[in-house]
């Protein structure tokens, strides 16, 4: 059967009963729904660093992964090169058309940024071997500035030159490899750009750091022909104790201050959670604001107070994110849906990394079924239509149209009594609004 | 069609489709399922405060509630006695058999208890005729001790003796109320039992009179032949900084420590997220504890730091909740489902009191049916045998069986290598055990 | 002693012991402190909504608080008109020189907006006077466009167009208000300017309404010639669940979305948790940014997730704020600290209201002299200094100043041991520093 | 200078100012506090864990430590036999009595428990002889039985009886070491014992077979003669999603539920607020309860949702917490203030290992200090019995010694008027005595 010991996961739909085996219920690649392909909608990711790096260590305890290459290999390289044919078998058989990376997942550091990059060149050759043998496309690729004891206090904003200058340095070898692979995008998390203490931080400098590394990067870009979508991926807290791209307003604000046009937005549910915002909240905010990057699929246990990147399991997310992509058509110019995500600890079978996928894919499947056939009733649009109907005509469209003063509205209002104001407020029905999405939710698939 | 313009809510099913209506899609409160009525399983309780007082202030804003009985009525005791028939009017209309209250949610307060309670016994005397009329039930009853300013330092737990007075003859006679009106259960709320500080707070004793207060009033049931089930409720917090009864936990400690065997817990969703569990965690603690008395059916949000009493519409929760009372057999000896809800303060029209209500009796409903496929397939019941077979025979059946000592299991493991010890754990496969639950969610209605 | 059975409060230093009567221990207003007096770095508001509307309600009980003009009046505007007496004597008492008020705090409302502003304007006469032989300033004023059930789903947020005509025509006249009294700033808080369900929100249009009216409001007091700082008070969630003015990151988002460069922000302290940041965070984010307008001085309790506004007593916090301040040089152009701040509602006694503004004025006064010694001595600049050392020269100089790229660094970077980079970070002694902020705040009164 | 690049750490006193250096300002061990010499009060431990085994990682980073035994040891048990004489030489120098250690700390596992306890046993016997010689002397043992795989699902809590069997092989060695060691208590951190989710969980099992651990555990105890007390360490959440011993209220319910009078509880700071408590509460209640066993000194953010295990500095919480020990007499019976702390990652010096202990001595020295002042005084009990005065006779006086019945308190309630019993409530003047214990703060050194 291969590398891995498990078959092709195919779609059988329900036929097989509530209780999954490795078989997709919901999640048919070819399928056409809203007149793309379900796998067009979604273009799932599989994430390097969880997939084939992650022991499922926690704070209190090793690793307890059982992996097929564990023990075969001495040398950290050969194991590197070894886990490229694993990545790209697990690819094809769970059917995932995308991946992404951080430079530091698929290869051992050197002492030197030179010897690293040797070691990354060898990697990267035998990766593109299996892109193009396999079709499987780089959603994204990223640099890990957080991992190594050098980033301690920041990469881009660390308070010592040596280490912005080898975060340039590094920086500039990922993003010939993005170019190299065909990335559709190019993420920067910064896992270590924020302060642990605010006494002793000048954040506006650091900041001011960050986007001028930024700027150069993109410079880099447009001399070496990339044209990866730049992504920055907002995150509250953990590791540090205020990352600096707290949520997708904050990123907003800094990219505005910074004069950076050339940057959307990727962002994760469990980081939402993190800031105390929906998953739908931080989509919108995006979505209007003109910055939808590209999604992590994930989500977090919202009694907990740290990242969990729990594998996405909860139909209401679900359902709410592909409603949010639908309304917009894709997931921003060139996203998809990376699975940020692990298995949890006790999960820990080689097998479980198939199960979680396919957990989450069909969470994310039978959340496109739902947000489709309300899409499609126009339920949520009407909702909206009739709410704000007061701004079609009248003041209301006088006030839409920017065409009133504090005078006008004084002259308007100044003689309306309590009960016509009241009379003029609507009830939103709003308990009713949450039983009919539920009704989507449970008839979807029933009335199919 | 009576003092509410609202015609009585039946059961469609799915016939009008996923757009909700003001009828029953999943309730069905005749339908058998595992044995008993969905309405034997449930016994839905409406709040008279939630109900019939609430206006929907908030912090920050003043009451948005139409109802229809505003402004008809200029003495309050007039108003009272009329909104009993609103209330029993509510009751049949919705289908709801059993109803609660406080003592001050039915009469206005006079200047001393003994005038207080003339005003209540009017009402009760109307209360008692249209439960007689109507059939509808109280599944308990309570007194506000909280309310008043006069309880602003706490009601047994207070450090001034006149109000622990006071408050013990305020019980006394909601109490014979109870007797009177055959309360199933007799539930204790301490909302201003905790503390605002601990400096100036002598917990133990405050403590000590409120278990005292127990006692006596238990006494007293006993006295008057009493044989509601008395309740306790626990809350970790609000309006205290740290409430006596924080969670389930805490509860069972406090009637151990107080020898208190005649109480079980009130339990509710919003408040176990409060203290930072899961409603299914507060629970199983109850049921494993032999204390689960009776359940109040709301929702919070867990992005959200304060007590919503949404009115519940997660599926997740509800499943959840009747999978554990389908486990126990019953919500308790004599529990049921009490609607510890208000609409959202946007959704004010005396129609989403129906609204509301039908979502949440809906989604309980659905609850129902999805945890009664997941039972009677014992998904969870096998899951649960297989994980701890191994305590079936051999070392595990002589630990479970309490036949060892240290030195046997010394003597066991001593040679025992790390592989072996590898070997004896599982994974448990999480994330495909939150698929199937999801697949039985969506599952259910469709091989309905 | 006149209306409050008060005297005066006096600085009486230290000589009364730790045990506080009503007198200073801190605070002496003419006292100099880094070349300005204490009044004037403070600039200390009361707040009238709190300090003479709110009777200590909390969601489960009503008001607590004993007031000296509660019973006396049977006419809401003779009661309003009386306040305004007690209020200036308490300012007087106090010797606080400021004040801030909404205008639904100082007058009662009538039918329509016309007899709403003629109440208001007989009571605006009398303040005004009391202004006059006084000297007492007005901080700032605001609007309610909150409280009123009309603005129940927002107010120039509101998805009713009558609303936000309303919204308009109330706040024109809250202008005219503030140029009269001669406001320094003139404050928004959304308070219902947010969403309590993102499905039936259109949230870009309603921010689009937000700015274009802040847009007309600013066009307005152009026209009047008030010069007022404008000022948006950002909060993250309570009342709605998610307010527009989340934080001051975001609020900067929204000033430069849609062009708004007369405004800045008032911060406070609750919000600032509630966001999930510390004070301090909010401050340096807002100075940085140069929209640092003015602050609300009120903590809330990190263990609890509602708004509290509690008086400020923590001196970490308070020593905190004022080193931003004295680093800044002033809370903003024409800031000071307003007391959006009640006592407890278990300390309900008029008396209270005299002991909360002095804990909190005492405990921001020492707050200043721990930051004053601080600043002075240059403990933080130092540490700064030495900790961004790198950047003084050679590559760091270069990068500060953007004379590198991607190229330029990784030629500085590429044959770099690891041993050498991780030579260039150095250890930050977090604990010693925050050992030493505690020396600060232990011995700097024993030295003084 | 020794092993370590540092000299005996030496009380200065306030001699140096406030920027600190590697001398105590506030902690003079003999210095003679209400009675005691200070270092009797405190009996301060170091952590080996932390202080000679963590190496700074964060699950987003490897670690950054520095510490002088790097790279001289390939042979892990060279290098464990080695850190025996930097851990006595640290605690020398820091003036520590006492240490802490988890068997795992000391020495590094065989492949057999065989194999393992031969290792623990070697380095055992030289941390023995550095007792005697040092006169440094065992707070506490413990065993970790969370770190390796084989407890993933938990240890006497784990579904696999041969993971339980292990458990009390390794439990039966590390007694014997508490023994040989003269332990003054010994410690049970169920870092494991709890569940990842409650569907695949027995619950009651699990608590079961936790209980009977226990009892075997003291029954071996007893037999070999061993008298450390035994202590629980409540935590609410983490490594689990919930833990079985959430706080000290779930402990106290555990213990009475299972007959264990044999136990008392080792409390913390940073789980207290994990659990939504102050770190005082869970103190108070241990106190109470008569189970106040140890406490470990460290601190959380209570803005941050994970353990974070800060060194502690907060002079709130040391004042809190001496004052509890103060007003109990001693930390438990044999109790101490084990650091289980570490520096924070960008503090990774060795020197930073002194630092933050300093910090942490001279904060709960400084937290005596100011404690005693007010215990002196009899602050806080003059508060108490001011405020619960209305026990000392009358009806409060009936009602705290058990004479009365719900009939009396009618009787004596009755036709009590409002106006009466709002007298009976008392303002607790909370603003005030918060400044009061901010003044004991400020002055108990200026006036020492």
């Amino acid at each position: 059967m291969g590398l891995w010991d498990i078959d092709k996961i195919e779609y059988v739909g329900r036929e097989q009963g509530p209780q999954e085996g490795l078989a997709f219920h919901y999640y048919d690649a070819e399928k056409v729904v809203a007149g793309k392909k379900m796998k067009d909608w979604m273009r799932f990711g599989v994430a390097w660093w969880h997939t084939f790096d992650q022991e499922l260590v926690d704070p209190f305890g090793t690793g307890t992964s059982h992996r097929p290459w564990y023990g075969k290999y001495s040398n950290p390289m050969d194991e590197a090169l070894a886990k490229v044919d694993y990545a790209f078998e697990f690819f094809t058989k769970l059917g995932a058309e995308f991946f992404c990376f951080h430079d530091r997942d698929i290869a051992p550091e050197g002492d030197t940024l030179r010897e690293t990059n040797a070691n990354l060149d060898k990697v990267v050759d035998k990766i593109e071997e299996n892109m193009k043998s396999t079709g499987v496309k780089l959603l994204w690729n990223t640099s890990s500035l957080f991992t190594n004891p050098r980033f301690v206090s920041g990469a881009s904003t660390s308070p010592f030159a040596d280490i912005y200058a080898y975060s340039g340095g590094q920086l500039k070898h990922s993003l010939e490899i993005a170019k190299r692979l065909g990335a559709e995008n190019y993420v920067f998390w910064g896992g270590r750009e924020g302060y642990e203490n605010l006494w002793n931080t000048q954040m506006q400098r650091e900041q001011a750091h960050m986007a001028q590394f930024f700027h150069m990067c993109h410079e880099y870009a447009k001399e070496i022909g990339l044209d990866a979508q730049f992504l920055i991926e907002p995150k509250a807290k953990e590791p540090t104790m205020h990352q600096y791209d707290f949520d997708a307003a904050t990123a907003i604000a800094f990219l505005k201050t910074y004069d950076i046009d050339f940057m959307k937005l990727n962002l994760e549910g469990n980081h939402a959670n993190l800031a105390g915002h929906t998953y739908q909240h931080e989509i919108r905010t995006a979505r209007e604001a003109g910055v939808l990057g590209s999604l992590d699929a994930n989500q977090g246990d919202k009694l907990i107070g740290w990242d969990m990147d729990e594998f996405p399991t909860d139909l209401y997310e679900t359902t709410t994110v592909m409603w949010e992509v639908l309304d917009e058509g894709s997931i921003g110019p060139k996203g998809g849906l990376n699975f940020d995500a692990k298995p949890r600890r006790t999960s820990f079978y080689a097998e479980d990394l198939f199960r979680s996928h396919i957990a989450g894919m069909d969470t994310f499947a039978a959340g496109l079924l739902i947000a489709d056939k309300m899409h499609q009733d126009k339920f949520i649009q009407n909702l909206q239509a009739e709410r704000y109907s007061s701004y079609d005509s009248g003041i209301g469209k006088d006030i839409d149209e920017g065409k009133v003063t504090l005078a006008d509205l004084e002259a308007y209002s100044l003689d309306k009594p309590q009960s016509e104001l009241i009379a003029a407020t609507k009830s939103d029905h709003l308990e009713s609004v949450k039983a009919t999405i539920n009704n989507y939710m449970l008839e979807t698939l029933a009335n199919a």
